[in-house]
């Protein structure tokens, strides 16, 4: 069969006709039948193709690398020749240019990119443009496409991610001296420092990371090959575009290869859901924090909304809308679940749905991120929280440890410090001395940091980078 | 007060100034200190901004409409002067009218609709425009069109909702001769027929409308007057307001007005969710039906999609579609809920994320019910599947049960039957005789459609519609 | 066949030992399989018959009750004489208050209450007490169970619902005149009350019961003779049974009756989740009031928990348990939502799970609403919060008001008023004159009671009530 | 202070009976408000005491560890003697032993396990037994014995998946031999095969290892010493504990180790419900195919259920338990994350609420992964599939392939391919020849066992185990 590069050509042309008649058709009838005017036939047309066009133009620029590799391989197993390899890898650049340069776009009746790309080349080489689709469906295409798209969405993540946690810590060593109230309950309960509560935040930013791997490793595998969910009766050479596209391996058996779609996407909703998780519950702090009722915290005035009728008013809505932004990702796993739950082996168009939540999630991900890091550059933290005498009462397990350095028995110090408490006499000396790991006076943001930087390290965006940037100047 | 005309004017123009600048120092300090240039101002913008412009559109109608009942009961309590009022409502029908025939926009710099529509009758009118947001507060305001909105949304849906009824109940009368397989386990059971199959349908959206009527009643209640959640030290009237709009009742409770935004729209989504799900249960019994292994429905070709390389491929995407669609809105509960989960009394700006996938889900669910009234329509069904022999134990029950009827024991019957399976003798007759309510030969269809009747009948919506056409004609 | 009253008898001893074979089969071959003895045959056990065996004693009373109803049908049709329909009933009876004693249990080896009872009539009456499995499947069986005891449980629910409305407006009324500070972003923002705090979620309640109406309504339908979801050849009279227990009407359409198990539960458990969200909700509010940044609120000791290092610490425990308690049952819904999604029509043992979570939430919302109706009799309410100065700003508007009630303009009351808190010179007078509907001044409780009293009449529990009395002394 | 070893014995004797003397309080003061005898009172201990006594059992084992561990520390910090230590962890041992022989039960009036393991070391050792308590909180004993609770769990998950994963590749190499029909839109599609369909699920077992594998990562972190969540003036030695318990690092940060309560049980169930999904997968798949319908694959009498009616039933009920039980634990991530969800920082007793429903999910898991691959192991599979007529056209693209490797171009082939298939003359042959990787012809388990037995490897489950081993035999 690989001797006769003809027929490739035809499946290609073939196929590309019969879809677009089929759709055509679908079109076409469903006008006459419902019979009430172009209003309805957009209706239609709007329920199939969904949000298809919008949304395929995040995948554009992994479709054109997808089809090089892709390429490059079929020529390795005599599907192409050298020419027409070279004409084909030489106009898939021209297109992924257009695409830097924001000039690709869906046409009108076309209803998705990798349509779009096919169509240019076809213009563009004729015949040997229809030959991409060899030994491809549009199934594992797709999933391929997508798994592009995370993997470069998950690097951006993780970059931002390191920024904020940075911001974390760059705030926890600059507050570390400044002490706050400790709750437990919402109750006031023992001394804490900003410094501590920072830290919290960058080291919760490091599980996730943890998580946030999981999920590369998974996405980081390569479909292609899997056809349809089936595999192919062309001696494809897998293991060549796991690597022309660094991928750590392959999707191994084609089955799972298709399964995975809608896994991958959950899995990797999961690991968004854990960065949001924590961002939201710092949000929820800060917005609680700025309370009057507390006044731990505040914002400069030009990062406040006001009220037009309350002149005092001073509204955090930043962080109000980056908690329900973040709220609203945790709920995205679930989404995803009940879209693919219950569903058998093989692919379903159902599959196409997720695309709607959850290409965006991403840029509402990394808005967050940035956003957050800005936001806790803007902080003002009060330094002398602990006057109001309110909070007195945190410092009386430690006034009562002191007394007992000091010689008393325990009892007794425990005794005195509860009768100087009944009869108002308690007075506090403020100052703490915890030492051990992780404590007020011992912070640990260097472990803290080192473990930050161990996982991402594991992520290996190298291997990937470099096969992509190899592939674009093949 | 009332005495003073002068004073609701300033206090609008300031707040409108307020307000603005407020967001125009928020977003000239973010550039400044960005320092990034356009692309970032951007980003803070779409951040706090979110997607409000794209959304407010669906509430401009309803904005102007409870606009036009506060300005009334205004002048009712002295704030507004006859001609004032005449002239507002006279502007306000103008915008109507802009509205409708699409012409209303949020202009740049104008972050919602509510700002757009003060600011065009404050060019018209001067001072006069300003007026209309005494008494109010944005947030009774927003709440008073988001109701407003989705009274005439659940409208719509119920309209559409019976059309989808009673194609069932049309389906279930034409074939309900037609006999077919009933599965429990999924495993051949007993004899079923198409008649019963859509006719259960019809009978699920029945009680679905008995949730959506439940929602109806939640939302059917006026805040207007709840101010920012606190109420107002004007003398409004707000049962003048809840006349003029038509509702059922106020919500008296202010604080309870406000709380109730994020809990009316999670449970209009309960009631959605509940429809979707009868949706998507039909779409997942279609999609298997369809299956050659089932071999019970067909659609004509126009309404299936090929495959490129299978020419017998005859694909029932529209229906996958309709599952998956369905299957993400009874998402939407759950990510309501994990918006306002756990947040205290009191008006948050979290709530406004709730829009980006509140109010879209309207069009989804009218599509979906639009769509599946037009699929069902063109449903081929297989009249003879039980021909095939792997449904003949179908009947073993039938079988002993007639032989019992003709006289003999039940034991001996029963015996009998199972020896003539066992030795491939079964040569069963294939006819029911259910006559009991609700079975095959008695389908009651009436009584379901006399059901959806009287619960669509409790909706009352002439009420609401005779106050809002009384309100444009004031 | 009606003829012959052996065949009812013969076919039910059949079906039990049948059933009882099959599973005995399972389990023996199970032990050879594993052959690891004891401990693996008691794992297949639970794994099979799961919790069925706690659970099914909630079912007992209703398993009975439809028993009774359905043996009078068939009396009625001539499946029964009047002389095994009298010992029946007698039996039942007998077993009815076994149950009602605490008595009745289900044996060792026995695997649910259905046939529990089968066994105790057969050991009892003989062949005739197997007559009462005629005319019926364990499927529309467990369902009619089911739907009785959710009747019983809604009324339950309706009826602490009510006294814990009862408490709020109580509370209400006790602290009308009690001013606190209303929040917006969680910013003091204007003036609030005790009791328009508490009578909030007096009206929320209403609000809730709604949708338990709703859901009360499509519980209410019955679905005996639906049998395993396709009917019966038996002249079963449905309107009978459905008139003897009460129902308001049959559930028509017998695949629909059994379509309905699960959804049936979602949509009663949408209406719990929206009780508990009210219930959730007032906890947050409480233990954030109760922190002493805030100090609104407190309990007697007796009803906090303390440190065993810090003195000072009362933790309101019972607020945060009642908090995740009812944020868990919101989770109730998306969990049987998981279960049952992408099933397609008929019955899969797949429901029987459903049962784990849903039958013990009943007690766990009963719980929650006494133990809270308890709590509130016992908070203490600060009554003089605003003295506090940081709360003077809530003023303001009322300030600037009353100034320009006394004849200055509006824009130099702003001013002054704006100038006055500049200069630290605003001194307010700290009274609040609300006269509105719904407003401190006018809470409206009696209005917001008479919707809650109009809502549970519409339940109309006298009717099942009375029914079920009526059969329990037939 | 650590000159003084009375202090700590004081101080934890004191805790001890603060903490009685509260709960005790608590229960009579409602007795007496409640005053309506032995059930009410017995109503408030279940709700603020829970399910904790019948899951505490679960942490036993781990909190005696954790105290062995705990006290090494203290003696080595001099707050305890070496004999008080040696006699401490004597007793430790003797208790582990009870538990391990079933007889360690939480009495009557002690609410959970840790106060009953203080008790009985109090009752042996007098005073000396109280000091366990040391610069520890009830807080950070809980999470420590919650963190090695899950990381032994996680280590059965893996071991009985590992068995399941097993059991997969043996059933798709034994059948890699027999064809089934692919699937696409559940249309029948393109050849497929029983190798590649449990291969499949082999590998999908390998990538939930991935995940789960980030869950481990993020427990095993020690969060000992950080009590209430703000750390100790006692001079902690973290790194030590650490390192005798085996964990792989401290949770550095002590308001994060806090915070990690509820979001490493999220994280956790994340991974769960990955494993759960490829089993719900698995067996909504041989429900399917085992229905009449599909025909692919049977189970032995022995491992269905009947029908007391229908003699020619066998049902699935034990992978329609299976689906649903893994749907249920699919369902828990969502249940956990809206009981946390927007709580600030800081302990809250709603974490308690967690332990229900996410400790017994361990068990539940377990079960399902064995019961699994017990019922795998009897599958029998339709070797025949293939003859059926309806599955002729899976080959049309195979047999258009053939043709053209013999010569015919590829459009004449495929025309005379759709001409026999229109003509009914299309007889193909039913061979396939797949070869590339992951197809039906090369499987690449051994590929999928290396993939899986890497990820089990980074595991490193002998840290943890051989710590322990030495702490039990310290």
């Amino acid at each position: 069969m690989s001797k006769n590069p003809d027929i490739s050509g035809c499946l290609a042309s073939l196929s590309l006709r019969v879809h677009e008649t089929v759709n055509n058709n679908l079109k076409n009838k469903l006008m006459k039948l419902w019979d009430k005017g172009t209003q309805v036939n957009k209706k239609i047309e709007d329920f199939t193709v969904g949000k298809d066009r919008e949304l395929d133009i995040f995948l554009a620029e992994h479709d054109i690398i997808g089809s090089m590799a892709h390429c490059i391989m079929l020529q390795s197993i005599g599907l192409l020749s050298q020419q027409e390899l070279d004409d084909i890898l030489s106009e898939l650049r021209n297109i992924y240019r257009m695409n830097q340069e924001g000039k690709l776009q869906i046409e009108e009746g076309i209803e998705d990119i990798h349509s779009q790309i096919e169509l240019l080349l076809t213009q563009r080489l004729g015949d040997t443009g229809k030959k991409i689709h060899n030994g491809r469906s549009r199934n594992d295409q797709v999933l391929l496409d997508l798994k592009l798209f995370i993997r470069t969405q998950i690097k951006d993540v993780v970059v931002l991610s390191r920024q904020l946690f940075d911001k974390f810590i760059e705030q926890s060593e600059k507050y570390k001296q400044i002490l706050m109230p400790g709750y437990t309950h919402l109750q006031v309960a023992m001394p804490s420092s900003f410094g501590l509560w920072f830290g919290a935040y960058a080291e919760s930013l490091s599980d996730d990371m943890q998580l946030l791997l999981a999920a590369y490793k998974i996405v980081n595998q390569n479909p292609l090959g899997s056809a349809a969910g089936y595999g192919s009766s062309f001696p494809l050479n897998r293991q060549m575009t796991t690597g022309l596209l660094g991928f750590e391996r392959m999707n191994y058996n084609v089955v799972y290869a298709q399964t995975g779609r809608g896994k991958t996407e959950r899995i990797t909703a999961y690991a968004l859901a854990s960065i949001a998780g924590t961002l939201a519950k710092f949000s929820m702090d800060f917005n609680l924090f700025m309370s009057q009722n507390f006044g731990f915290v505040s914002l400069p005035d030009e990062l406040t909304t006001g009220s037009s009728i309350m002149p005092h008013k001073k509204n955090p809505d930043v962080f109000e809308l980056l908690r329900a932004k973040c709220n609203k990702i945790q709920a995205l796993p679930n989404e995803i679940l009940l879209i693919t739950n219950n569903l058998p082996t093989g692919y379903f168009r159902d599959l196409q749905i997720i695309k709607e939540s959850f290409i965006p999630v991403f840029d509402e991900m990394k808005d967050c991120l940035q956003i957050m890091t800005f936001m806790l550059d803007n902080i003002k933290v009060n330094e002398n929280i602990l006057d109001d005498e309110k909070y007195e009462y945190l410092f009386s397990v430690e006034e009562v440890n002191k007394q007992v350095v000091s010689g008393m028995p325990f009892r007794d110090a425990y005794k005195k410090v509860g009768k100087d408490i009944a009869e108002g006499k308690f007075n506090p000396g403020k100052s703490v001395n915890h030492t051990h790991e992780g404590s007020i006076g011992n912070l640990y943001n260097d472990k803290i940091t080192g473990k930050m930087q161990q996982i991402i390290a594991e992520f290996n965006f190298e291997k990937a980078d470099k096969a992509i940037k190899a592939l674009l100047e093949h």
